[in-house]
């Protein structure tokens, strides 16, 4: 029976096992259940998520709707009743969308639904016009003869398909981040892609794109799933397909925008944070419900039912500005705060819409996996299993490990939320009130819990 | 005993019974189940939609691309096969969309998804501004009080739920055809709707509307469920909202458009017709891939189909022009062809998206209700039930059982027909193959046999 034995030590070893310091009181365990149930019950979240879309809206890092959701944001942490409000200016691009439109000149007629990308540069007045210059992916494109490009609208349909964990995100994406500059260095007039999303419907996706140093910027747009499929019947005709695009972007000088920053200070460990948040900005299309909306909701409203427990440590609900724009508040905010990042206890983001939580993970000190084993068993009844200690802890908050900031994250199903990511269908009925109470729920217990452990909490080790 | 045989004896009358005119061969029957058979493993209906919604796509009618479906109608009905390919001038209105956007001003500015209305007039240049004035229903708006819209913009939510034949359509549609009319006549300066649709998106839908005669024609659009959603949480807060809504619609002078008429011809009796058909037109935003280029595909490859099979009457497969204007095609289709009419022995059109059929009705003259019973038994194995002899026929069809044209429908699932109708996701990635195979069986089915039967096909008894 030893062959058999073996594989089952080396499971136990490699999942989370629980080390000495694991001294949370069984009566802070008790409350963080009494709290979980609450937050079950609660509407908060959903109701700040609410507020934030129908009074603000879309809010595009540097545009007076980002200023609007900034001073939402403080209004909301005011009426909410925090301890601490406060923020920290944040310089950002200030690019805005205007005209967007496209169209099939040969050998089929007819209009495509399209996108600018975000920094796209303008096209000329009328829009630019060339034939389509076919790739399945920037790799292939990398490997084209520049002949082949030279001149031309280069298209890159890479496919995407619907996932829990949202897997093929960052293979299809490189066609939009990077590939207006590899297309450029060819010789292209401009860039094309298929969306970068897994539904099948006429709402292109935008996101961020970079120009590398040096490059002639030439614009850049994404069609919908459903032109692309269409484009990709009528390439099938054999004929040289010409288009026109026309791209009114604008950008402007830089603007200052502000992290917003609301605490619940703690009673007895008040200079020792749990910081949770989400960004405040969002895609000017849609208004940013899911994306990132709810993460808004669902760590504000998590902070203020915690405030009733009156925790020991300080909760920090952090909301970050210009997430879309490069974790711009994020970078910004590590490193305004760099000599007391160390005070942050634990860290997480929620950043990937509005449905359930299934999976646990953390990024802490060995020391500390006993907590995060005592958390786990409180998350268990709302359906979320414990996973492993690689978290990222949220695209904002992935800046903090490398400063020895202990992250965990509450993964989302992510299965369709890469059909409505930075479309104009990001809104609030895409929000299924019920799976976010779990979110809020999963983000109290977290929070609170870690607020309360006796255990010591200890930084990573940065190598 | 009696007492049990009353009741299922009532139950048989009910029913549809079985006259003696009912005679179609065994062995006509026995071709038809082949048919059946080799339409649903044939990819033809698919690929005929794939064609027009990729080689035309949007075929507005009166503009240059409804030109070029009838070219394409043409060309296709040859490439098939047909015996007799012809077509039928119409006078069209030629109407534009232009731009279309809208926007809240106050208290909470955000733009909204918005398209303007068949037919509506162009807002002056820059939009018109205005508050709105909320209600249910045009029945609601009716009753108001002018002095409650004077002045403002008349916003309806008349809500649609999802329903397998689209019962709420017919109410929900009165805010969109005669809204712009009865707003005016109270004051208003323009309509503003919530789509007519059952999606929840951003994505909204157009259709037709008239003006009334005499009636100060005032600007009327529509914005998507969506943002219908986020306007209603927006009143709850209880303030004057007001907003921009810019639609720069054209009207052109009419246009000549045609019915296309592509034909079978019967080996025997060639001078009876049976009768299906689609409308060739749709609206401008998506492809027309569910209406109606599936009816298209479904009619135009049953019949090529059928042709193999050799059929006794003449198949004759009509593609109407402007449906969407107001069955304006299947009018003059009808005034044109009036003395002809009575050589049309059954006619059916298919106009309800692409989704499986669940049931076949009829209106045929009693004495052929017998040979109903026979097709209906070979739709059987196709999942489709035998309804009732109250058929409407579909839209452009409609207008011939007041002829004595007798009628059949072979009724869709439209659960989903009104997440898409009018909006510009109806497209081709909403058709699953493979229920569009199960349409073309069922259509080739019923106009195989019909065009087989022995029995004398009786005009309705017109009143």
């Amino acid at each position: 029976m030893k062959s058999l034995l073996l594989p089952v030590a080396l499971l136990v070893a490699s999942a989370v096992t629980m080390p000495a310091n694991a001294t949370t009181s069984e009566q802070s365990l008790k409350k963080a259940e009494q709290l979980r149930e609450i937050a079950l019950r609660s509407h908060l979240g959903y109701d700040i998520v609410e507020s934030l879309t129908v009074e603000v809206g879309p809010r595009l890092a540097g545009t007076p709707a980002d200023a609007r959701a900034v001073a939402w944001a403080q209004a909301k942490f005011s009426e909410l009743g925090f301890d601490k409000i406060y923020k920290q200016p944040v310089t950002v691009r200030h690019w805005e969308r205007g005209n967007a439109s496209a169209e099939i000149l040969t050998p089929f007629p007819q209009p495509l639904a399209i996108t600018a990308l975000g920094d796209s540069v303008a096209t000329p007045k009328g829009g630019i016009t060339g034939e389509l210059a076919f790739f399945d992916s920037v790799a292939e494109l990398e490997a084209a003869d520049p002949k082949t490009v030279k001149g031309k609208i280069v298209y890159i349909d890479a496919r995407m398909h619907q996932h829990r964990e949202g897997k093929e995100y960052s293979l299809a994406v490189a066609g939009r981040s990077i590939g207006s500059s590899v297309a450029s260095e060819k010789g292209a007039i401009a860039l094309m892609i298929r969306s970068v999303g897994t539904d099948k419907s006429r709402m292109p996706h935008t996101g961020n794109m970079r120009y590398k140093d040096g490059v002639k910027k030439i614009p850049a747009g994404a069609i919908s799933t459903s032109d692309a499929m269409m484009l990709m019947a009528m390439k099938k005709r054999g004929k040289a397909i010409t288009v026109n695009m026309d791209l009114g972007t604008t950008a402007y000088t830089p603007k200052t925008s502000y992290n917003v920053i609301g605490e619940i200070t703690g009673s007895t460990l008040p200079d020792e944070y749990i910081l949770i948040g989400a960004h405040l900005d969002s895609w000017d299309e849609g208004t940013g419900a899911l994306d990132d909306g709810a993460g808004v909701g669902i760590t504000m409203a998590a902070a203020k039912l915690i405030k009733e427990f009156k925790p020991k440590r300080t909760i920090r609900v952090v909301l970050f500005a210009n997430e879309e724009g490069g974790l711009v508040g994020a970078k910004e905010y590590r490193d305004a705060n760099a000599s007391e990042l160390h005070k942050i206890k634990l860290a997480g983001e929620s950043d990937f819409g509005a449905r359930s939580i299934w999976r646990f993970d953390s990024q802490v000190n060995p020391e500390n996996l006993g907590l995060m084993a005592q958390i786990a068993k409180v998350l268990k009844p709302l359906s979320i299993n414990h996973g492993n200690n690689k978290a990222g802890g949220g695209p904002d908050v992935s800046v903090l490990p490398a400063k020895g900031v202990p992250v965990f994250s509450l993964r989302q199903d992510g299965t369709d939320y890469f059909d409505y990511h930075h479309t104009a269908n990001d809104t609030l009925d895409k929000i299924n009130p019920e799976e976010l109470r779990q979110n809020v729920a999963a983000w109290a217990v977290v929070a609170y819990i870690t607020a309360q452990s006796d255990s010591k909490l200890l930084p990573l080790e940065v190598k």
